[in-house]
């Protein structure tokens, strides 16, 4: 592997070339390290689970890691799901029944009510002996929740979710009007610099 | 009807009862006024709530109206269920749905962080005229949640609430041991000073 070889806390391939994309630089899977631990999320925020997996695959690879973290965060629910996106409805993974325990949830909360954020953490763990150098940073994407999901594009809560300034919803956008506004996209290029400087650190 | 009747936002002939007893004031169930509104709890906080409840009977019935609206807040999930406990499932009063939701986000959640509370909102509106005079008051009970649900008593999340300094869930507690530190306790024994005003005031 090069010398600046950096991993990339997902087994995802789609997930990975957008990442790489962003990111303008060469990334590893972590499906080319069968040994790297599953991380529990158990951090309180976003930027904490992201540095808890950073960690983990820095620890456990030796390279320079990056991980991300992130979930919908609406007014009506004091921020939540936030950190819980994923496991909403209770079980991990569970697109449809999340976004449907949403809707039911804000039923009768008042339109004027809906504002909600997609957040994302993104961070980077430099491996350097006993004591590690690390990054974290956070993009967000501001807007409504809207009551009928429309869109097949995205995933999780994507078809309830419109951006400020837009008549559609982050699902009906095509992945690369998604990026430039989303909050992955935001957080993926805030961490790029600090990224090309790892080759300089090392 | 005597000059300081007083009616209560509640069909429940129990929550009635013990509402009387609390206040140490005789007072009258909505089953007496039966073209009283139904009214939506479309606030953004607990006080929110029992002040449009009590608003709208106090209107409807040209009597001194007494209304609460409460909830557990879980510190995990940033004070939610809150406003939306009783229909934190997607369906209004779902006890068992509503209780097991919570136990499932919280799951991956470190016992440290499993601080939660009780809070009751209570308020008392009482019509003259153009402008009504009005008071609404809090009580909240702190503890945390227990991950096994206990106890038989009570309702809606009692079996998984553990207050301070006990042993017992609130499920597991007497009725009159709970009414002693509850949130509901709190609340309505904060109010009864400004009930028994309310002669002096008419």
């Amino acid at each position: 592997m090069s010398a600046d070889a950096l991993v990339l806390a997902t087994r995802n391939e789609g997930k990975l070339r957008e990442l790489a994309r962003i990111l303008d630089h060469q990334v590893i899977g972590l499906d080319a390290f069968p040994d790297a631990p599953d991380v529990p999320e158990t951090g309180a925020t976003f930027e904490a689970n992201a540095l808890l997996k950073a960690r983990a695959i820095a620890a456990s690879t030796g390279l320079p890691a990056v991980a991300d973290d992130s979930g919908l965060c609406v007014d009506a629910l004091n921020g939540m799901p936030g950190v819980l996106s994923a496991r909403w409805a209770g079980q991990h993974g569970a697109d449809q029944a999340n976004l449907d325990l949403v809707l039911a949830q804000v039923a009768d909360v008042p339109d004027a009510r809906l504002g909600a954020r997609f957040v994302c953490a993104a961070a980077l763990v430099v491996p350097a002996g006993g004591q590690a150098r690390e990054w974290v940073v956070t993009g967000q994407v501001v807007g409504r929740l809207i009551r009928v999901p429309r869109g097949t594009g995205g995933f999780g809560y994507d078809p309830i979710f419109q951006p400020n300034g837009f008549d559609l919803t982050t699902a009906e956008m095509t992945p690369e009007a998604k990026d430039a506004i989303s909050h992955r996209g935001r957080a993926f290029r805030a961490l790029a610099p600090f990224i090309h400087l790892i080759g300089s650190l090392s």
